[in-house]
């Protein structure tokens, strides 16, 4: 498949997933048991490697074209009060990115990633899912269609990043249409909201699940109903990196959130991805347990712009490095174990 | 002073210990307040910068000079079984980092730090703990000034690790004789050991305990009496570190147990330390929370050598360039909160 045009098409990809390059990863986890350490003792180093390789379908692994993406989407339901910070945000940050003064260029910078923003339809926010579904059918699959297309059938390493305001309440909401529970549950206070515009947020969400109750059982129908164009866009990224044989990490909270209505379609459709951190944001360690995924770092990072992933590329390189450069047990002379 | 050449010395050192920077660190959590991206948002990459300037005295801290130092020391108490591998692997091991083929070698050229290996009188282990001491005052002292003599009063930054086999039964008793406990708590599975081998350790360090009763009371005593030559060495460093005004890294279990004598003596006396990773050892995720140190990373590495210290030289990177490279909300045109 060249592209998506259509749910259709969405679902037809979930339903020819490859598999990954299990012979790879078998060659690379032999290796290490040669290298000249305790087994297993570089820990998710180890795993991680592997990972790469059978994803990559490479049994010597390489992150050279590593590609960090940032999706921006503006939010009808931040008009309603959900953020510390005003919708006018996302567009100046892009303006940021664009210019280098962000927190995401200076990792991209220092870890060797190439970065890419791409602004979806700032000037037209989704519409508030309080009041309906946040996208049409027609502006979801454009937005996933746009996140497919934006990944470099190359790549050795996909990064997945987002900024939008207000786009926590829409991950928040998604999350809980597919997993259950509500605002309580998954609303954290995202860029730094106080206890009264946490309560807010929580009863936004709130409304929202009860306004769409019976629209809402197809997890494609959540991401259309409560997600937003970054989010869907993020989908697209995913799906396109496992049609192009590309590792994946997931930033955040709203990385990961829009990730999840895959791996609700496909319980293996995540399987090429890694979380990167785990977010200080409040619902996203759960989020994680619930995938079954276990981030990688653990910071208190809650910025977003794919600041936790690009962050993660170094110790992929560290893991890449040992495992490609250490000397085995024959080549030292080392003893191996009694 | 210029050096230590008695027990006198480490415990006026201990007595005379720099608080640090205050000025710097505040500096830079107001610069960090201007960032464009919300308050705190970059987690404990904020903290960490605001901890590099405290104890390099700059408000513009820098990486340029990046130190892994280390330390191999050989025990007695090894020929007891309580290590997967034969004590002949330390020199072995400190041939293979002197070649470049350890993990240490491939993370110290990634993240650009220089490697120092120190071995201490391999030919000579320690003596076996549960027979005498492990190590006369004067070969305790010893260890501790080479330790302290080998920082470079230059560094910006000194990661502190070891290779030893046997040492984190070493590490444990140790650690049991300050916090309480016995091998039950505090031993774990080192480079690999079977049930059986835990066993033998358990007892080991059990037995040691019982040995040395009345004679441990004192950090530096159980340092003498349980540790070894590297051990010393590294609460030598972490001393001379604070005295140039240098933040340490310390590695995993066996370094963290190496410094905590000094914390026992001072309650300031790590403040200029982090412990880099939580290693998958056994006693160390609870000997650091006995020492109020939270690690940085928790990748279930349990390699020793100064990998994970190394490793986390990429975080502290990120942060810093981060903290030095950023936009301003006023250079970037971008909104403050509401």
């Amino acid at each position: 498949m060249n592209g998506i045009a259509s749910l259709a098409d969405i679902r037809a990809l979930l339903e020819s997933l490859s598999q990954g390059d299990n012979d790879a990863a078998t060659t690379i986890a032999q290796r290490q048991s040669r290298l000249t350490k305790p087994q297993g003792s570089l820990g998710r180093l180890e795993e991680l490697v592997a990972w790469l390789g059978r994803w990559q379908g490479r049994e010597e692994p390489r992150l050279t074209d590593v590609s960090v993406l940032v999706f921006a989407g503006n939010h009808g339901v931040a008009a309603r009060g959900v953020s510390a910070y005003p919708a006018s945000v996302t567009a100046q940050m892009v303006a940021n990115f664009e210019r280098g003064g962000a927190a995401i260029n200076q990792i991209c910078k220092l870890v060797g990633a190439s970065l890419k923003v791409i602004a979806l339809d700032l000037n037209i926010p989704t519409a508030d899912f309080t009041q309906s579904q946040a996208m049409s059918e027609l502006d979801f699959v454009e937005a996933v269609a746009t996140g497919y297309d934006t990944v470099p059938a190359g790549a050795d390493l996909v990064c997945l990043g987002e900024m939008g305001i207000g786009n926590t309440t829409a991950a928040s909401a998604l999350i809980a249409a597919l997993l259950g529970g509500g605002g309580e549950r998954w609303a954290g206070r995202g860029t730094g909201l106080d206890d009264t515009g946490l309560s807010r947020k929580r009863e936004t969400i709130d409304a929202g699940l009860r306004r769409h109750e019976t629209h809402h059982a197809d997890p494609l129908a959540a991401s259309m109903i409560f997600g937003g164009r970054e989010l869907a866009a993020i989908l697209g990224a995913t799906l396109a990196a496992r049609r192009h044989s590309i590792p994946v990490l997931l930033d955040g909270f709203v990385a990961t959130a829009a990730a999840a209505p895959l791996a609700r379609l496909n319980p293996t459709a995540l399987d090429h991805a890694r979380v990167a951190h785990c977010s200080a944001e409040a619902g996203h360690r759960s989020l994680c347990a619930e995938l079954g995924m276990r981030p990688i770092l653990d910071l208190d990072m809650r910025l977003g712009e794919g600041s936790g992933a690009a962050l993660c590329v170094s110790v992929l390189r560290a893991a890449l490095a040992c495992h490609l450069g250490m000397a085995t047990f024959d080549e030292a002379g080392v003893h191996e174990r009694d």
